[in-house]
C-alpha cells in the first residue's frame, strides 16, 4: 500500500503559492519533497496572514509532508549543495521569472546535464514566451488579464476576482498533470524531460466555454451573478430567510421543480416549455419563482426541492463547510501534530485511491527543521556542517541551535 | 516523442462536463478514449448551448481526441459489447451516481473481476460516502453548498458563482492525477485500483485557505470583490475609462507603486507603512490611489505601472483574450478540421512536455462517428454489425447510414 511517489526526490526552490502548492500534491503523493528556503526569512508565504501562532495561514495550508533546508543559494557554496542534490533526484520545480534560474545556475541544461532523468518543472506567471514572459504577476492580476474578472459577479456589480486561487492552484495542479505524466514517459524512454506551465495559460483554458462561446455567436459573455447563460432556472433564489442556489438543466427537472413548489401550471406554461424558452423568458421565470420562495424559510424549500431530486443548495458560508456531516463523511480534515498548533486540521486532495492510498504525514516543517538531517543523509560531515553554519550558507531551526554552533 | 498516454485505452461511460472535461485531458495526453453514447440524444453536453452548426459549445470544448460509439448500455447484447472492451482496456471511467453502476453491471468489483490490471475512476457530485452522496448536483450547486459562493462577488452585491467551472473542470483534473498516479503504481506493482473524487471535494480543498483562515482567527470570511483578505492595496481600481487590477504584496512593490503615481509622501505615510498597517487602513489607501488614477486613463497608467514592475492588468473581457499576443505567442489556440464548423479554434491544456509533446490531434466526434471503425477493430463481423444495429443495440453516424442497414 506505497503511495504512488514514494522513493520519488522532489527538489523545491519554489516560493509563494504556485509552487508550493505543485509541490504539496507531489508530496501527498508519497514523494519526499526537500524544500529548499532562503535564510533569515524563508518562503515569503510564511508570513502572509492571517498568522497562527506567527505561522502563515497560506504556508500552513499548502506546505505540509515537505521538509525545510535553509540554503542561501546566491552564495558558491550553497549553488553547490543544490546541484549535488540534482545529482540523485527525479524532480526539480522552480517558480522564478523567465531567465532567473538560468542567470542562478540552474536552468533546464544546466540541471539536465548532472543528471539527464530529471523532470524538470518551470511554472511561471506568463509562460515561457511572449512580451509578457518576463514580467510578474499574481493569481487576480493574471484573472483580470485572462477575462475570468470581467464575467465574474453580481450583473450590476462591480468586477470581482474568483475568491479562491484558481490560477495558483490550478496551474499547480496542471504542473502535477504534466509531472506524473513525464514520470510514465521516463518510465518507457528512461529520458528525463521538462514540463512547463503558467498562469496565463491555466486563465485562458478555464475561461475555454466562454471563448467558444463567443467565436460561435460573436456575443461578449458578461457577468452574471450565479446565473448560467446556458440554462434557466439556474440562480440564488431568496426565501423568507437564507438564500437558496437551484440549477436546473432540463425539462423533467423543471417539472419536477414546478410540482415541488406547488406551481403544476408552469409545465404547461409555453414561456417555460423548454430550456431555450425559459433562458429567454429568464426573468419572468425568476420572478415567478422568487414570489413562491419568499413565503417559506429556506429549509421548508430545500427538504421539498431535495425530495424531488433537483440540484440544489443553501448558500452556505465558508465555517459550516468544517462541521457539515458530508465533509465528515468524506474526512476531508486530517488533524496532524504540530508543534506550535494545537489543533492543526488541514484540507486532504480530493482524491482517493484504494491500492495506493495518499497520506498527510508531516506538518508544515518549521524554517530549517529538516536541515541538518537532509545534510546528513547526503553524508556531509558534522564538522562541514557547522563550516556552512557559521559561514551563513545554510541555517537551521532556531530551537536546535545550541546543538551546533 | 510520442505522448505520455500513447498506446493507453480509456473506456468512457461519462456525461455532461466532468467526465468528459477528466477524459479530454487523457486523450490529450495521448490515450485512445472511447467514448460510448446513448442512441439518438448521445452526451446531454451536444445540446449545451449556445450552438454552433447544431453542436454545443460545451460539447466541442471538451471532447476532441475521443471516438464516439453509439451503444445501448440498458440493453444486454449493449452490455456485452461493453464488457468485452473492459478486457484489454486500461482506465474506465464513469460519473453516475453512487450505486448506478453497479446497478448496470459496470461497478468496480464486477470490471476488476473482468480485468484486474484495470484502473478505474468514479467522479461524482458528492463523493461515494455521507448523507449527501447519492444526490445530483452541478457545478454552482455544489459552489453554493461548499461557500465558495459565499465569499464570491461585490461586497454589496449578491452572492455570484465563480464564472468558470472550478468544480467540474477541478474534479476532473483531480481525477486526472489520480489516474496518472494509479498508472505509476501499475508499473511497479502491475495491479489495477479504483480512483475516487468529486465536486465536493474538490470544493472544500479549493476553499482549503479560507477554512483554515477561519478556524486561525474564528472570523467568518466575506465577499471582498476583487480585494483580497492579506494584502493591500489589492483589488480593482477605476481610471478615467478602464478598470485596472493592481496587486501588491510587500513593500518593496508599494514604494514602487506610490513613485509610478507621484505620491513619494506615501512611502514614509505611517498609516501605509507595511502591509497590515495597509491592509488596517485599506479604505484610506484605496481612495487615495482612486483619486489619482481617475485623472488619466487605463493605458497611460499600465505603462507607468508596469515599468515599475508591478503586478497589473486592464480588466479585459473575454474576447479580447483570443487575439492577446500573450494568447498568440503561447499558442493557447489550435485550429482544428471540423466536418461542419469552418474555423474550429480549441484551447490546448495549460502544460506542456518537451520530450512527449500534446497535440489535438482528432476534432470533437459527430455522434456515432467511430461506431464502426471501433467495432471493426475489436473483430466484431460486419454481418453481426448490422444484426446490432437493426436491433437499436448500436447506432452510426447517420451520413454513413447508407453502407451499413
Amino acid at each position: 500500500m506505497a503511495a504512488p511517489l514514494q522513493g520519488k526526490t522532489v527538489i523545491d526552490i519554489t516560493t509563494n503559492i504556485s509552487g508550493p502548492s505543485l509541490t504539496m500534491i507531489l508530496g501527498d503523493l508519497g514523494a519526499d519533497v526537500i524544500k529548499i528556503e532562503r535564510p533569515v526569512i524563508g518562503d515569503d508565504s510564511r508570513k502572509m496572514g492571517p498568522l497562527w501562532e506567527g505561522e502563515g495561514v497560506y504556508y500552513l495550508q499548502i506546505n505540509r509532508n515537505k521538509r525545510s533546508i535553509v540554503i542561501d543559494l546566491k552564495s558558491e557554496e550553497g549553488k553547490e549543495l543544490l546541484l549535488s542534490f540534482i545529482k540523485d533526484a527525479d524532480i526539480f520545480v522552480e517558480n522564478f521569472r523567465l531567465g532567473k534560474a538560468e542567470k542562478m545556475g540552474f536552468g533546464y541544461e544546466q540541471l539536465k546535464a548532472i543528471n539527464p532523468k530529471l523532470i524538470y518543472c518551470s511554472l511561471s506567471a506568463y509562460g515561457q514566451s511572449g512580451p509578457k514572459s518576463s514580467k510578474p504577476g499574481y493569481d487576480a492580476v493574471v484573472q483580470a488579464e485572462t477575462g475570468i474578472m470581467s464575467i465574474n459577479g453580481d450583473e450590476d456589480g462591480d468586477v470581482s476576482r474568483a475568491p479562491v486561487s484558481i490560477l495558483d492552484q490550478g496551474s499547480a495542479m496542471w504542473g502535477a498533470i504534466g509531472i506524473l505524466s513525464a514520470l510514465l514517459h521516463r518510465e518507457k524512454s528512461g529520458e528525463g524531460q521538462k514540463v512547463e506551465t503558467s498562469l496565463y495559460e491555466t486563465g485562458v483554458f478555464w475561461t475555454g466555454y466562454h471563448t467558444l462561446s463567443y467565436m460561435a455567436t460573436g456575443k461578449e459573455p458578461v457577468r452574471m451573478g450565479a446565473g448560467h447563460a446556458a440554462f434557466a432556472p439556474y440562480g440564488s433564489f431568496k426565501t423568507a430567510d437564507k438564500e437558496i442556489m437551484i440549477g436546473i438543466s432540463n425539462d423533467t427537472q423543471f417539472h419536477k421543480l414546478s410540482i415541488a413548489l406547488g406551481k403544476e401550471e408552469w409545465i404547461k406554461d409555453p414561456r417555460f416549455e423548454s430550456n431555450i424558452s425559459r433562458v429567454n423568458n429568464r426573468n419572468a421565470l425568476n420572478k415567478a419563482i422568487n414570489n413562491v420562495l419568499i413565503k417559506k424559510g429556506a429549509i421548508y424549500w430545500i427538504e421539498k426541492i431535495e425530495a424531488a431530486e433537483i440540484p440544489s443548495s443553501i448558500i452556505q458560508n465558508i465555517s459550516s463547510i468544517i462541521n457539515n456531516p458530508q465533509t465528515e463523511s468524506t474526512m476531508m480534515f486530517k488533524q496532524i501534530d504540530h508543534p506550535l498548533i494545537a489543533e492543526l486540521k488541514l484540507t486532504r486532495l480530493p482524491v482517493r485511491l484504494s491500492e495506493s492510498p495518499l497520506e498527510i504525514s508531516k506538518s508544515p516543517p518549521l524554517l530549517g527543521e529538516d536541515t541538518i538531517s537532509i545534510l546528513e543523509e547526503k553524508g556531509v560531515s558534522e564538522s562541514v556542517i557547522n563550516q556552512l553554519i557559521q559561514k551563513g550558507v545554510i541555517q537551521i531551526k532556531k530551537e536546535l541551535g545550541s546543538v551546533y554552533e
